[in-house]
């Protein structure tokens, strides 16, 4: 059935993840609904019952979908993040490290020229209005995706709280790799205070 | 009125914060509650009708706090990360890069024992369970926590999207930056491929 993937999706109507999506993310941006398939694809291969953790290659878009439709978020540190640009995520169990990798196929996305210029960028952003990619997107569905049997081999340590120390200057708490001072405290902050009128005490 | 902060926080009810909060991360994680406490009060500060991007201090737990209780998340971009395990966070209008610091106040948290040990990590695991540390948050509320109007001067860039190349080995797009061929290709992947019995064709 073509249109399967315009019915349940992560365990719910699609119309519902458009929703979640547009609370959540802003907008029904096109990577996300495009991330809606990848997760869902990823969760069927890895079946019901599985803890799994999750990476995903790239910060634009994706990063979102996985921290709607799985139980890895960012905070709580079952999500971990690479910066590379890839449309790309893996799922995978945290004690066996077996998962599955999920990708943007571009061989598959020739066949649905709107996706492959916008993906590519091959287009200006007017000649592509929202409208027109949220269309290409849930009619190529998941037929623009590919998924692969993986075992992950770095990155799936769980990140351990270090130590921390009590800044000498601000007398805030912070990691203790840091050195004596906190980094804001060293001169890395990203900020400087100012006088507001509406200062109220703390 | 002591107990307003059991009241409206964040535009809702604080139980259906708590359902949100473990909805999203998992379980109701006392310092997702502080968190909610923080966002609440830097939303104040910041007044309605403002765009407001965030900073948050740690990537323990306080990003999904900004996340669920802000439009700012981690996918859009509007939420950065700096991974200083200092707990505090930071909302400021994008135009003018005015804003709040909220920070989890050390002197104003030795009147919450408990808090305070938990913070510190200075008692056992064993010795503060969830239920007790739930109660000590409720409790203290917003009191335990300090802000300070600031401007932003740094990490408020809005990262752009850089090139793409289509890696001649794997034949998936990824940053240009990376050079010819993408991380993966070039040996710094976090997988390796292994054949499954249900391995599925893409």
């Amino acid at each position: 059935m073509k249109n399967q993937h315009l019915e349940i999706t992560c365990g719910r109507p699609l119309a519902q993840c458009l929703e979640e999506i547009e609370a959540f993310h802003g907008f029904k941006a096109p990577g996300m609904v495009l991330g809606l398939f990848m997760v869902h694809r990823a969760r069927e291969q890895m079946g019901p019952g599985v803890e799994a953790d999750a990476i995903v290659e790239t910060r634009h878009c994706l990063p979102d979908a996985v921290q709607l439709f799985t139980p890895c978020t960012v905070g709580n540190g079952w999500l971990k993040i690479l910066d590379w640009d890839k449309y790309a995520l893996s799922l995978y169990d945290r004690h066996t490290r077996d998962g599955w990798r999920v990708w943007f196929d571009l061989e598959k996305a020739r066949a649905f020229p709107v996706l492959y210029q916008w993906f590519m960028r091959l287009a200006p952003k007017k000649a592509l209005p929202l409208e027109t990619l949220l269309e290409a997107v849930l009619a190529a569905g998941a037929e623009v995706l590919s998924e692969r049997a993986i075992q992950v081999t770095d990155f799936y340590q769980r990140q351990k709280k270090g130590g921390i120390n009590l800044c000498p200057d601000c007398g805030e708490a912070f990691a203790a790799v840091q050195g004596e001072r906190c980094l804001a405290c060293q001169g890395s902050g990203y900020y400087r205070c100012r006088r507001d009128s509406s200062l109220r005490s703390g």
